[in-house]
């Protein structure tokens, strides 16, 4: 399968890497915005240049940012290429899908979207707990680990040179929920926690600028460390992240059932990139079939991700 | 949906009360090799006439054992209904599968097959953590919960009145796979529990008996019991079960990441009895789409186990 990737972040590169390792994937170049020059890399390619290889790369990797890189470049490169993007503005997905789904059908093509794990395995999950446990309550959690948002809203507080937040789920609400099974709310099953380099005379300042910040902070738990450049480089560079999907289903006799699907990731673009790359196996069977417009998780065939035939397939894992 | 049973065992009887409480659900029959006359149910029919109601059931439910009774019976009433079964002898899924397959598609039929959870969830689980995770290793555990076979095969031995047996597996392993990814074997990862009744003049032939049975317990760390008839009835005729799908994956610099599901069931039959419901509905969906055959969780898109609109579903769990 012949790929390529447009946009060279932290999930570009954990694509490149695990495109690279994988002997049925061949990397035929990495689109950026960026002058080519600043590359020392023959895989550069600028985006501009990208129309050359129409008929050279079978999937395309938008490895974009979802705020406003994938609803103003994806519609456009559908055009042209099949694609699959991890878009997670989930209040927009429902349009953004209709979009490329309608363009992709008019030229023939597949765009796998909004793909990763939230959304993405964990909308799976949620589909597939709901409809086996139709009586019951579902509950999401996050962390422990990095909110991209939550940390780019301290960054933009006066005085923080660096900061990151984490997510962290109430582990005793997790423990006993088959028994206390119920909606919760998100600020009641989650703590937020942040580290931040700043100078000492702005900490009350600044501790009082985020515990008191509406839609992100207020109605959790929020606590603050300050801490030293070093101590951030050394500690807080990583992108660990997870979390669980849990559904506690009431089935007869006052049984519960519970369904639950936990993440433990070490690097959240490590997996966020392969489950695009499996993504991409599907986007072929789709290419195969003619099924072209738009497809997610929820309507994907599992067995579409994997490259065995059906035949070993039933014979592996059934 | 019009909907049949075959068999009232204990399968058989969460899906009649599963179904019984869901509105979108009709029960027309439930149908046993039983005499008639044995229930005081307008529900029960003879399994002898069931080709009466050819045209007045959509789908029908075969709530049959695995050993002889589905091999045997489903391709017979796969010539005139759409079928669920939970067929769950995996070395013999392969051959089932192409027999049903080839029936159903020359009737114009549908055949779902092998679905519950291990086949069926934990099916689907292992497929898609291999394709996303493709370095790795995988491990699945069962338990805490009863085992079937274990149990009947105790109840053969000599002088046993009741026994039940539990497969349990190792917490410590479990909470440090991610640290020591490995392929374990199921002895290292599960311990066996008796419980028996019998004499007390037996119960050492029966331990020894039990701990040196080859196949079903020689290499475990077994552990037998001997209670009264009392406490048997009062703690130990509940079927409770679940068990985990664990993958480790090595993704680039040594990040390891955990993809785990887990199912923790007070009644395995319910829970068995609502994987079956979900997969009726895409039994539909195949009938509408005119895609006659056997199917199985592996390639069936998760949007048809759910009543939603596409539209909807992506809405709600995207």
């Amino acid at each position: 399968m012949k790929i390529g990737i447009v946009g060279y972040g932290n999930l570009g590169r954990s694509l490149r890497g695990l495109i690279e390792r994988d002997e049925n994937l061949n990397l035929v170049k990495i689109f950026t915005r960026r002058d080519n020059n600043s590359f020392n890399d023959d895989k550069m390619e600028s985006i501009k240049n990208l129309l050359e290889y129409k008929d050279k790369i079978d999937v395309l990797f938008l490895s974009l940012g979802s705020a406003t890189d994938i609803p103003e470049m994806a519609p456009e490169i559908i055009k042209n290429f099949n694609t699959v993007d991890a878009y997670d503005n989930h209040a927009h997905i429902p349009q953004y899908f209709e979009k490329m789904d309608d363009i992709a059908r008019k030229n023939d093509k597949v765009a796998f979207v909004s793909t990763g794990w939230d959304p993405g395995l964990f909308s799976l999950n949620r589909l597939i707990a709901e409809s086996i446990l139709t009586k019951g309550h579902t509950n999401t959690f996050w962390g422990r680990g990095v909110s991209q948002g939550h940390s780019d809203a301290v960054r933009r507080i006066k005085g923080v040179k660096r900061a990151v937040q984490y997510t962290i789920p109430k582990e005793e609400i997790i423990e006993n929920i088959k028994e206390n099974s119920k909606d919760y709310k998100s600020f009641e099953t989650h703590n937020r926690l942040c580290y931040v380099v700043c100078e000492k005379k702005d900490e009350d300042r600044i501790r009082n600028e985020i515990v008191n910040m509406e839609d992100y902070f207020k109605p959790y738990e929020t606590e603050v460390k300050f801490i030293s450049e070093e101590e951030f480089e050394r500690e807080h560079t990583n992108m660990p992240h997870g979390g669980h999907v849990i559904r506690v289903g009431e089935t007869l006799e006052n049984n519960r059932e519970m369904y639950k699907f936990t993440l433990e990731l070490d690097s959240n673009p490590d997996f966020t990139a392969s489950v695009m790359i499996a993504a991409s196996r599907a986007v072929l069977k789709y290419v195969e079939n003619k099924n072209y417009g738009a497809h997610t998780v929820l309507d994907t065939p599992p067995a579409y991700y994997n490259v065995l035939s059906h035949e070993e397939l039933i014979k592996n894992y059934l």
